[in-house]
């Protein structure tokens, strides 16, 4: 990966600072992978000259992709998008007076031709984060095996507990 | 109502061209009210910058209301109103891939706090010049006499099938 | 604006008083940009004669706009803009036995041709009130640049916010 | 049932003339049943104060219960609910613009608590019909009698239909 | 109305025991009315046979509506309606593992061609016993006096709100 | 499999004729499958007691699974499990004015514990079909070599598909 | 049934152990009809490989139906059908950031033809079980005959409380 | 770019032949951007070991991000990605038997912690397609510029149309 190691490749970005609980996690994905990134509200709705200046220069920082968070009608992702020709992450966002996360979840999803979006779960920031880590590791052989890693790291923590589970069923499954 | 004549008093932009034959219904409720618009595509995916440039301007242009119609994730209407301070009114449209126009009916009205959109009913942009209407009647005595006048039409009409149902029900309601 | 500063410019309704907590909100935004308005509860399924009464003499005593919040079967927004000429900002409000609030916000928005309703998200009373400001600063200096300083005050309370956060996450974005 | 034969007993009204079609049903059905009824168009939207009229001189004039068909944000079953102390029931209609009749279902069922609505299937206006004569049917023995019957030929003709189909199938059940 | 005072008019029944603190708005709606009725549980799933029998008999008793209130998979409403020839009012009511109470008021309300329910909101079960009461009423004057007085209690109710709200905000409403 | 060849092993009713289309997918698996079975109409709503009747008695006829399909308020599936004691497999039907098939599905599948309907997919017939070969062939080595040879011709015929779509994408992949 | 007592007939696995609290519900169930089975955590997203190898190999070591429970994007169950010739029984889980348990619904239940997954209710897995005893019960007189008494027990305790209600209920219905 | 211009950079994957005439939007667009790439069949339902094989050797063979599309309840995007350490991206496909598009949207978008999918929206293929381009751009010059350059034709694209549209409307918007 070209740049210095502390040039943020990753921007993480969301449209309320309430929205940070959830968002963490997908900054915590980054500082597990060691990759560097950049954290800060832009909100489409209430800085919306920010966001358009967020979008055009992203790319010329060296960040290689964006994970934007909102929810409701959120508007961010799709935005972003629209200007920069970075790939972009969104995650909708459950709040408060959402109608159950499906506002989020249908405006950030269903953008139209010519202006993708790579929608993650409700609520789905680790996963967003995860995807940041895939996309930098097709082009970055050390991020790949740190993900190979990961995977199998998850693997096992699953196995570990399926060894604890035969202890409290007998009749637990004896297989691979 | 102040200004020349012809400078228009509202403004219809729609997403995508393909939104004209709903979105031509709101300008037909203006012709019909004989109320100045402009018309045109604005879209916030495909030329944010000129939306950007259009929300800042509207207002200084005379322009009260706009009418912004969008499918899918639609944040046109959205985006429109978190840069002008002028009311804006937002049209969800069924697009083609929507899913049951859901999505332009929850990225259109779930708007946050601090920016609202004057939703109305998915492809309502007849309603939609009708609000307009009514905003610009609020302060205009013609237009708001022109407005009662179409809703007494609107009855009057209503009355009509009544009395022509009557020929076919016998039976039907005699009162009022 | 015409008529004396005391005479309510706003009407603000109910389905009940158990909305208030949330309708207040609207009341709130209209007192802080020093705007006259009234607030009751006019119910559409219990008080049907008092809601035509309100209708239909709302305008004439100086009202120019009306904001309506009810929730299940929501009746009041549509019922009262099917009578008066004035525009009616719809509230949804997610009542204790609402169907996840589909029901409020489908019977305001989904109103037939000829009678709109401006709908706003759910329980998004707060929006309605800002709606409502927005309609009469279209004719009104004064109240239209008291809502362009609230939207550069809403946007300088995100980049507070902003800042705060970049102590936090060194990492943070240190653009604009 | 007292009175002369000729007086209605059921009321259908309907929203739009554009719903006959469906809520003719509910008028074949009282034909079928030699129930008489008045049939007619009452828009809770465009004719408001014929509804009120309407309901509030149904119970005078003999009617015993009152069928109302709507479509979209259907306000009509539900305010002549509010007006009238007859059972009033309600028949959602799936009109173009319905949002796959979500909105009239929700709209005319989710009344609240004082005012209720008997509410059945989306176009089911032939229920409706039927409905109306089993609230009929509960105080008067030749109609219970006849529906009696009716639900007789209805297993009839399911009958057949089984013996029609056992000779397609030769393995079909022999049963009862 | 025929029969003695204690022989019951209405049947209130439900498909569990857990189902009773709803389906008891039902019944005090009816003691307040003063209508005699029973209450029991009636399982369509876990006492089939009960059903079917108790549907076969309960216009022979003397009962004149059914209310059924049923949670989840809701078959109970729409299997007494096919048996009995009584009208059947069906509460749709939120259970514990309901999805949301979409899947009791689906199916209850969907009933096919010949079956009608009267189906109320969703936990509606006091709308379940007005709506008997309007049943009865219809054919009993002193029933429909007393449901008339019921309905302007609500409205006395609403006003005396109203008028507190006017001390708590002066600038209320001061009309009819 | 015990007993003659000719002795039907698998129910398949359904609601009304008007679901043969769909159900004769059922048929058709079984027939391919070498299976005996009965097909006909069983109507919860119109013919209740030949449902209890056709349920009490299945098991005895020596029915190993009952296939029931159903659309709108589908209630046949639950009510014959909540007689018999075989297995039952519910096929949720799209009928002409069911909710885009959302409430045969729910009413299907949201059974209360201690009667399990295994419900399969909207219109879903040909799988409750394989899913009774498969119950069948948990206890029938032949029915299971069968079923096994069924799933290794699907995966044949897909095979083919990718074969001829090489040709005309000389791009793909080349892999086992 | 073939085989020794202690060898599994049924197999149960899970997504993730966070989902036993809802399927230690089907253990319970097999455990009171005293039938083997095994129960373990197989994740098709965490460990693929070892869910293949399960789905491949269950048949072998004597298992004749496998429950399959998964929340969110629910693979598991539609993942081990496509791979195993035994009929699976998926139980959809409302997981904590599931959209209300539509997606673990929605990605059981819609298998495509050819790979039929038994699905029970959201949560359901109690039902599940109670399914895997039918089946077996289709096929062994013991089973069924339990079974048959769990259902005449399941009555019974629906009596009981019949018979409670009626001394807080004395107008309760006094029927069979 | 490493690697040979013929060897394919893109997987393109759908779980059926019938999802071509979707799917082929997202090999268009790769085409168009002169991106080599492979189309094929991989059925997670019918053809499961060949999904293992080619979600463990994608990588291997130099694919830089697979593209994968399916219908109802679609695994084949997730059970890649669980196999997989390429970014996998998610194209939800409105099948024949669909409910509305709801089951595929949900089965690829909801997946849990530590196995994203970049899920675009229903039938959304194309956008896949330009996805992929951006992932591969990020890392490469060349495609980037070319990715550009498509996101001014496409502003162009929408202006031409903008000036069209002025001839039809005179009144139409002159701005920017």
């Amino acid at each position: 990966m070209e740049g210095t190691k502390n040039q943020p490749k990753v921007g993480i970005i969301m449209g309320s600072d309430s929205d940070l609980p959830i968002m963490k996690l997908a900054a915590d994905v980054l500082t597990e992978f060691d990759i560097p990134f950049e954290l800060t509200v832009v909100s489409a709705h209430r800085t919306p000259l920010r966001m358009v200046d967020y979008a055009q220069n992203a790319a010329k920082r060296g960040i290689k992709t964006i994970i934007a968070g909102a929810g409701g009608a959120a508007h961010l992702p799709g935005m972003v998008a629209a200007i920069t020709t970075l790939p972009v992450i969104g995650v909708p966002i459950k709040s408060s007076n959402s109608i159950d996360g499906w506002d989020s979840v249908l405006s950030i999803l269903q953008m139209p031709s010519g202006v993708p979006v790579a929608t993650v779960a409700l609520n789905g920031a680790k996963n967003a984060g995860l995807l940041a880590v895939q996309i930098l590791g097709a082009f970055d052989m050390v991020i790949s095996q740190k993900f190979h890693k990961y995977k199998v790291d998850l693997e096992s923590s699953v196995n570990e507990k399926i060894t604890k589970l035969k202890n409290d069923w007998p009749n637990g499954f004896d297989g691979r």
